[in-house]
């Protein structure tokens, strides 16, 4: 019998669920850390929606630098962009509102903050970070779906190079205001996608080979809170339960407690990292196509009773055979997904062809070691038979 | 539609879980906040398993002072000797070895150091603990059941009040360690109360008003995982696995997680400190022969769709009906505790007549606020029918 592993677990970041918390509170937390703010956006959106405004009259009489524009799949540009500002202005504390992106780029940037080198050394070597300091970071977000807001995480991208990389930063977020309002007005696209980035997070840390019978568990409800969610949020988007259910699962999807003992690397987000950083193509969308395909290639005699498990306790789907329980559980995920109005091929997201599947392929097994620590090994070769397969709905439908 | 609550949620603890961390960590995590300790445990049961003797050869050439014999439903006496002890040697860090007893006892001899009158005064008053400062404690976890190691709670008992009140701190332990190894020679009562326990906790946070669409299934699964390992801790007593599921279930249990917006006191844990206070029983004992009983209570029209939920996601009854499949998962639940081979009647815990039902009955009230907070509001008349329930089997076989 394969022995539960011994791990460490310690997240300190103070969440603040509900309604426009901040109107009383983010003064207070933000004076906190000091009184020079760095504070980064993305587009217009915050501007339509009176956030921004609502919190420059918070903040009014601070020292507030603004950083705007970080885009999705958040590029290094602006991490260098933000680096300048928080050195000439020797910023105490960064406020982030927006999404993964801009969480992503501004937890660099409280990195970089103490680097006199290009910030693209912290995204290569993570190990950089741990012991240059990192700015005390207050988020407000208005996306649910990467859990940056409650992890160490970054993930930049360098369009030059072709590479989108995972980072690691010494902590995580001080302070997360999670207020589902903020994101009653993210496009179907973006809900979508979100909803699918949720339950791959969950999907990599469930199938692992280590012996781990409380998160399992755990895995188990919060996938059955994100599949039940998404389409309530689809159909209904001003929905506010459907809106927190999907906030707070993202956040407890990916801040570290369920994949406690864990032993394996993920495998869908390295893969998908190379059509994102290819193609640009936005991230949820992209696992979506992958992760029923990447289920089928995994799936053998080794794998299927966890599959299995997943079938009857997510799934409920009730059949005594392991091989077919698994197959119907792969069966539901893809049409989860195509139930949430994603393309479902690679064609769909302008990937027009396998031009790039070999060198994608070559890049995902060496930055996410899929030959060495995957849940199922995979060499080249099977990344791009990965991709041959998601350009077909061929057994899906 | 009701809507989710706003909530907050921290918790800082930094959690090691495995075989025989503390060999190579417990010297630097202890040193980490000073070289005064107060070593607080119970009985002998850590000199006979050999804990103690490593202890204190990790701890050698530092300042360590003993506190022994904190006994189960930790008394009032235990803290005020450790308040002594901890304001004679001023001491920097409290380093508990044992199980909820021992912990509890520690994080209140924790802030007693800094009180000048009786600690009782601060049991009966938490808000006065808020500001006063708190021993930084580091424990070694030995009992799978309260999980005061990621809490800020404690429970202390005063017999010569017959009374047994729940007490929070300003701190969470700062360092638990969690290693399954340690709750190998757990007896099998102690186990099937521990499990209980987690069980109880588990209950009295699923059962709660608000709309909790992200912990209801989080709870679920980790009902799942008690209800699964604690018959195989029974039968193999020196299962790690078995063992370490049950500990990694019980911290995650009660760090606050899984009550994110709850908005109700608990029912069950207020009822049963009557009667370890009057009675002195096992608490998780006390836990098992009511919880079936006092679902019984508050099952209705208005709480079948929860229980019937408990009965499809936790305990596998296929049953359409919400009312049928409720009082199956009832059935479950008290089969369930019956496996566990302990007392199912107050008879058998040494609890002869209703001589204090009464007296009890209204204390719960009081204490719990059960005519204004419970799941279903109760009156003493209620609970003394839930005690008279109690002493029969009756609907249960």
């Amino acid at each position: 019998m394969q022995e539960m592993n011994d791990f460490t677990f310690q997240n300190t970041t103070d969440l603040r669920f509900g309604r426009n918390l901040i109107e009383d509170q983010l003064r207070d937390v933000i004076t906190g850390f000091g009184n020079k703010v760095l504070f980064v956006y993305g587009g217009g959106s915050i501007k339509r929606s009176g956030l921004y405004d609502q919190v420059m009259r918070l903040l009014a009489g601070m020292d507030v630098i603004e950083l705007a524009g970080v885009e999705p799949n958040p590029k290094i540009e602006s991490v260098r962009a933000g680096q300048e500002l928080a050195k000439q202005h020797d910023i105490d504390v960064i406020l982030a509102i927006g999404g993964g992106s801009v969480i992503d780029a501004a937890k660099v940037i409280g990195s970089a903050k103490f680097y006199d080198g290009d910030p693209w050394d912290l995204v290569e070597d993570s190990a950089k970070r741990q012991t240059i300091g990192q700015v005390p970071l207050v988020d407000i977000l208005t996306l649910s779906a990467t859990g940056t807001e409650m992890n160490k995480g970054s993930v930049i991208s360098n369009m030059a190079e072709n590479k989108k990389l995972g980072t690691m930063g010494p902590n995580t977020p001080a302070v997360s205001f999670l207020d589902p309002a903020n994101t009653l007005t993210v496009s179907k696209w973006q809900t979508a996608a979100g909803s699918i980035d949720i339950f791959s997070h969950l999907t990599e840390q469930y199938f692992d080979r280590a012996y781990t019978p409380v998160t399992d568990n755990m895995i188990e409800g919060l996938m059955r809170t994100v599949i039940a969610n998404a389409p309530i949020a689809l159909a209904h988007p001003d929905d506010y339960n459907a809106r927190g259910a999907l906030m707070f699962t993202s956040t407890t999807a990916l801040n570290g407690l369920v994949s406690s003992g864990n032993e394996n690397g993920w495998t869908v987000h390295p893969i998908e990292h190379e059509l994102s950083a290819y193609y640009d193509i936005t991230h949820g969308v992209g696992l979506g196509i992958l992760t029923p395909r990447w289920m089928k290639q995994v799936l053998d005699e080794t794998s299927q009773a966890k599959f299995a498990k997943l079938a009857r306790n997510v799934w409920d789907i009730h059949e005594d055979d392991d091989m077919l329980a698994a197959k119907q559980a792969i069966q539901a995920t893809y049409d989860w997904v195509k139930s949430l109005d994603v393309p479902t091929v690679l064609q769909d997201v302008n990937i027009p062809d396998n031009s790039n599947f070999q060198a994608m392929a070559e890049s995902a097994v060496a930055v996410g070691n899929l030959d060495k620590v995957a849940y199922k090994k995979l060499t080249p070769a099977d990344v791009v038979e990965l991709f041959e397969a998601s350009m077909t709905t061929e057994g899906f439908e």
